[in-house]
């Protein structure tokens, strides 16, 4: 059986459990201590260097890092996934602009906040960027999405699941969603695709 | 013909133009003024939402952001991206890690020096966080590197063609490579397979 080392409140984890969801493969999860080193001991680096969840172990003890990466290996041959060379492109243009430009911005003042991360001077002088350049990221989804249902090829894909999971939580990092329309309509679009479940589930 | 949205300086501009070179397709280059505004402009942004280079424009006017999304595209179908579906997700793994890990600290204080940003209370802060996140992305290949040859399926594809674009300029951020052995040893195979361009070639 697939083994997720996860955590409950991770964005980048609840992509590999929805999709699995989705898919309906039966996984093993380990719940990871994240804020007090539990991704840092000997056992765990061996299994991801760079000391980070989500972390796929296949059946052969294979690990695979890197949500975006994880969530293509299990979509791949599914219709979570395009065949064509243009849209696979695409799909992937959109997961490197989640973790560049998305996530950085998104994903991190939210796990500031429902961590309880101390505000060091580094952190409370990199939140205005942050917030700056969250809300470009989430202009640049309202642009692409106002005259489409997905983010590539009119069906729900790995892109979508990419880019949702830390937007449709985006206000518990203090973003305000009001002013992107086609990113709220498309929040709902995605959570109406079933089979769906929701980031607090395991 | 392929037109690539360009700057010269640009490790992830480079990547593209380095694939493009390996794989023997004609392409037009446009440099783009990154420093006053260039890729902010009305046409651009028409391109690339985002307003970033490298952007690829083809031949029925379809645009590609991001560089690693950009070199999965051309190398499809190469022997620079394996066929397997474990493989290719290896693949990604990397090419995610390098925009997540190692793009944001390595390339990112180059960017600031080479192109005489001003330094600002911001950057200044963010500085050392981004020198030892540097040098953790650079310990995590090393280690990698110590029995490969390459990063994936001992062949060079596009995971080190994403990586060795801003590792092999990273002493021009100021970063010592003198304790990465392995990284080095690398650097000089990736530079060693025929055909090879520098960064300062358009």
């Amino acid at each position: 059986m697939l083994r997720l080392y996860d955590n409950l409140s991770s964005g980048n984890g609840y992509k590999v459990r929805l999709m699995l969801h989705k898919l309906g493969i039966a996984f093993e999860r380990v719940e990871m201590d994240i804020d007090h080193g539990g991704t840092r001991t000997p056992d765990f680096l061996a299994k991801n260097p760079n000391g980070r969840i989500p972390t796929l172990e296949l059946e052969d003890g294979t690990c695979l890092a890197e949500s975006n990466a994880i969530i293509w290996y299990l979509a791949d041959g599914s219709p979570y996934l395009p065949d064509g060379r243009l849209e696979r492109a695409q799909v992937l243009q959109w997961l490197f602009f989640e973790q560049y430009s998305h996530e950085p911005n998104v994903a991190t003042p939210r796990y500031w906040i429902t961590h309880h991360v101390e505000m060091t001077p580094e952190r409370t002088m990199a939140l205005p960027g942050k917030r700056k350049q969250g809300y470009d990221a989430l202009g640049v989804m309202d642009g692409h999405l106002k005259e489409r249902r997905f983010f590539v090829g009119e069906r729900l894909s790995i892109a979508d699941v990419a880019l949702y999971a830390y937007t449709h939580v985006a206000h518990e990092g203090g973003f305000d969603l009001s002013g992107f329309p086609a990113v709220n309509a498309w929040l709902a679009r995605v959570a109406a695709e079933p089979p769906h479940i929701p980031i607090t589930q395991g």
